[in-house]
C-alpha cells in the first residue's frame, strides 16, 4: 500500500495531476487556472527548463540558473497548483493513481507531459561515451569535460595526446547539434585563444556528423546549405551522409570514417519517457512515444491525456506535430482545454498545430530561420533568434541576466561561465554523498 | 621518473612556481610581472574563487560562475604567467621540483599559496554529515540539500519526519557562520513562504552553534550582541558556549544538548593544505599550517615562501595574521616583493600586516563593521559590506551581475538560483562517468 499524498478528500474539485514541468505540463498547469479545479504538478526536478538555450550552457555561455526558473516560484501566485518534486514510477491507469517515489496521488484527469529522453537506436551503450544534452546535470557535465580537454592539453607533455585532446565530435545535424558545433568553434577559435600559453586552441577540430544528405531537415535546402557553408567557415568539419556505426571511448565512427575525440555529444536521437511502458494498454511508438487519439487523449482513456515531446502524433490537418517547444505549449493548454470542455459538458476537439516556424543559430550574427512561410538567414535571422528567445524565456530577472551575457559576450568574445566545478572532493574520504 | 612540464630550458628568466590561485596567489603573480621573471601557476580548479560570497552560492542568491573568475583569463594579458589546472602531490625541497598529476615542475622560486581546508578537531569523520563551504563543489552541494530538506518536506507524508526536515544546523560562530544562518532563516521566512501549499517554511529552525561565549570574535562585544539579537529577531536560534561533541546522521550534539538536523554546515575550524605534510623540514602549528620566517620564506629555504590560509604567522609588530581574504593579498604580494627583492640585490623584508578592518553581514539591512578603528552595525555596515565586496570581487562582468541580483533580491524578495542540479541520472546504465 501507498501511503496517500493527497489528504484533501473533501475537496469537491476536480483533480489534475499534471507529469512533467516542461513546455506542456507549464501550459497545462496556467489554463487549468479554474476554480473547479485544483492541479498537482509533479516533476523530478525543482525547475522548468528552457532546453532551447541548453546548449549555451554546455559550451559556457550561460550558468545554469539562468535558464531555470524554480516549478513552485512559478505557480506561486496560483492557488490551485500543488508542485511535488519526486519520481514518477508507475501509472496504475483501472487504479487512476500514479505511483511517485514516495507515495501514490489519486487523480480524476492525468496529463502525461514527461517529454523526451535522449534516444541511441537501440544502442543504449552508447551513453557512457556519448552523452546527451537535455538535463542541467549533463549540460554542467559537458560544459566541465570540454573545458577540462583544454586544460588537460595544456598540461600534457604527450604532443599525439595534445592533438587527441582538441578534437571534438557532436552527432546529429539537427538545431542542437548545429548550434553546439557552432558554439565550441568559437569558443576555441575566439574566446580561448588568448589564453593558453602551449597549445593553439585555434587547432581545435569540430566535427559535426549527420547521417542525412543535409543538416537542418525542416529548413529548406539553401539555408541547410548555407548553414554547412558557414559553420566551415567557423572551422567546424561536417559530415554528411555520415552515419555512425561505433562510439568508444575516445573515438566515433561515422560513414566508415574513424573520427578521434576528446568528447562526444549525442544530439541526434529521442525516445519517450521510461514511465510511457507502464501505460499498460497505451500505444506505443517505437521510440516509446505514445499515440494518442485526435483530442490527445489515450485511446478508450478519456480521462489520461498527453502532450509535449512525449506524443507521437499527425494532426487534424494531416502535419506531423513536431518535437518542438512551440508545439509542446500548444499540445498542453489543448489537453487542460479538454478536461474544461467535459467541465462545461462541451464536445472535446482535435488538436491542430500551428507552425509558427523554427529557427536555429550557427554562431555570432549567423543563423537561419523559416517564420510565417518566410525564410530568412544571417544577422536578420540571428536578431529574430535572439529576440524570440528572450521573449520566451520565462521570468523578468533571467531574461535580463541572459541579455547582459550575450551583449557582454558579443562586445568582449567573452563567455561568463568557464567555470569547472570539481565534484570530487579534496580528501577521498570526503566524497559528498550523493 | 618525471615527465618535465617546463620545456622552455633556455629561458634566462627566473621561474617562480606559484601553488594556488586563490588570493595570495594572485597577488604574487601580478606583482611578479617583471621582465625579469617567468610564472607558472598552479592549481586543482580551473578559477580563482570569491571565497567571501561563496555562502550565497549555498543559499541560493547567486550562481557559481557569479563569484568564480577563470584563472587563465585572469593572466591572459600577463604574459610571462603561464597556468596549469593540475594537482600538486608532493614539493621536493631538495630537488627544487614540485611534483604535479601530470608530471614535475623545477623551480627556482617556490611560492606555496595553497589555503586552508576545513578543518574538524581531529574529527575527520564528521565530515560527512556536516560538510563545509571551501569550494563551488561544496556551496553547490549544500545548495542542493537545502533546497531538497524543503522539497522533501513538503512531499512526506510523515508529520514527524516533516518536522526533522526543517531543522538546519550551523557549526561556527565566525562570519561564514553567521551570514549563512542569517540567510537560511531569509530564505525560508521571506521567499520561500508563498511558495509550499503543505509545509509552512517560517517553521523552519535554524541553529547556530558556536563553542566561545559570543558569535564574531573579532569584533566588539556590542557588535557581537548585536548579531545575536538580529539573528534571534530573524529566527536563528543561537548557541553560545556549546561545543559540538558528536556529529551524526540527522543530528549534531552541542553543548549537552541534541539537536536534530536536516543539514548540517561545519564552518568551524581551517586547517592547512594536505601538501604542507610534504614540506620535509618546515615547522607545522597542530593545524598543518606552515610557520614561516618573518620575511615569508622557510627557515632554512630562502627560495621557498609561503602566504595566505597555509601560513600561521605573528608579524613584526606582534599581530597574529588573520585567515582573511586582505591577509592573504598581503602576504602573497610581500612574498612576491621579497624574490624581486633578491633579484635587485636588495635586502628583505619582514611581513608587516595592515588592518583594514573586517565585516561580517547578518541579513537584509544589517551587518556589523570594524574599519579604520570605527565601529559599525546596521544598514551602513550593510551598505559598506555590499560596496566593499562589490569592488574586490573580480571582473566587470560579475560584479554587474551580482550587483544585479542583489538588487533584485532586496527589491523582490526573492533568489535567482534555486534551481537544484540533479547530478542523478535519467537512466541507471546512464550514470556520467566522474
Amino acid at each position: 500500500m501507498h501511503a496517500e499524498l493527497d489528504g484533501t478528500a473533501i475537496d469537491r474539485r476536480t483533480h489534475v495531476v499534471v507529469l512533467g514541468g516542461g513546455f506542456a505540463g507549464l501550459a497545462a498547469c496556467r489554463r487549468l487556472n479554474d476554480p473547479r479545479v485544483r492541479v498537482t504538478l509533479v516533476d523530478r526536478q525543482n525547475h522548468h527548463l528552457f532546453q532551447p538555450l541548453l546548449y549555451q550552457v554546455a559550451t559556457a555561455g550561460l550558468a545554469g540558473p539562468d535558464i531555470a526558473q524554480p516549478l513552485r516560484h512559478i505557480f506561486s501566485d496560483q492557488e490551485n497548483v500543488t508542485t511535488l518534486m519526486d519520481e514518477v514510477n508507475r501509472v496504475d491507469l483501472d487504479g487512476r493513481r500514479v505511483e511517485l517515489g514516495h507515495g501514490a496521488l489519486g487523480y480524476d484527469y492525468l496529463i502525461v507531459a514527461l517529454g523526451a529522453r535522449t534516444g541511441y537506436f537501440g544502442h543504449d551503450e552508447w551513453v557512457r561515451h556519448a552523452p546527451g544534452l537535455k538535463t542541467l546535470a549533463e549540460a554542467t557535465h559537458l560544459r566541465r569535460e570540454l573545458l577540462l580537454a583544454f586544460e588537460r592539453a595544456e598540461t600534457t607533455s604527450d604532443p599525439a595526446e595534445r592533438d587527441r585532446l582538441l578534437n571534438f565530435v557532436i552527432v546529429g545535424g539537427g538545431p542542437t547539434g548545429v548550434e553546439t558545433a557552432g558554439a565550441i568553434a568559437e569558443l576555441a577559435r575566439r574566446v580561448l585563444v588568448a589564453d593558453f600559453r602551449r597549445i593553439d586552441p585555434g587547432r581545435t577540430h569540430v566535427h559535426l556528423i549527420e547521417a542525412a544528405p543535409k543538416l537542418l531537415s525542416m529548413f529548406t535546402p539553401e539555408q541547410s546549405e548555407y548553414t554547412r557553408r558557414r559553420l566551415e567557415q567557423m572551422g567546424v568539419t561536417v559530415h554528411l551522409n555520415a552515419p555512425v556505426s561505433e562510439v568508444g571511448a575516445g573515438f566515433v565512427v561515422a560513414g566508415g570514417q574513424r573520427l578521434e575525440s576528446a568528447l562526444t555529444i549525442w544530439a541526434a536521437g529521442v525516445e519517450g519517457s521510461a514511465v510511457t511502458r507502464t501505460l499498460a494498454d497505451a500505444p506505443l511508438d517505437r521510440g516509446g512515444r505514445i499515440e494518442v487519439s485526435p483530442d490527445l487523449s489515450l485511446p478508450g482513456r478519456r480521462e489520461v491525456l498527453a502532450a509535449g515531446d512525449v506524443v507521437t502524433l499527425v494532426d487534424a490537418k494531416g502535419v506531423r506535430v513536431p518535437g518542438l517547444a512551440p508545439a509542446a505549449t500548444q499540445m498542453g493548454a489543448h489537453a487542460a482545454k479538454q478536461i474544461l470542455a467535459d467541465l462545461d459538458r462541451r464536445e472535446r476537439s482535435p488538436f491542430v498545430y500551428v507552425d509558427k516556424g523554427s529557427m536555429a543559430t550557427i554562431g555570432r550574427s549567423t543563423a537561419v530561420a523559416r517564420v510565417f512561410d518566410m525564410d530568412w538567414k544571417g544577422l536578420p535571422a540571428w536578431l529574430l533568434w535572439m529576440s524570440v528567445h528572450l521573449m520566451f524565456l520565462m521570468g523578468l530577472r533571467n531574461r535580463i541576466g541572459v541579455f547582459l551575457n550575450w551583449i557582454w559576450a558579443y562586445c568582449r568574445w567573452q563567455r561568463g561561465a568557464r567555470i569547472i566545478v570539481d565534484t570530487r572532493s579534496p580528501r577521498p574520504e570526503e566524497r559528498l554523498e550523493r
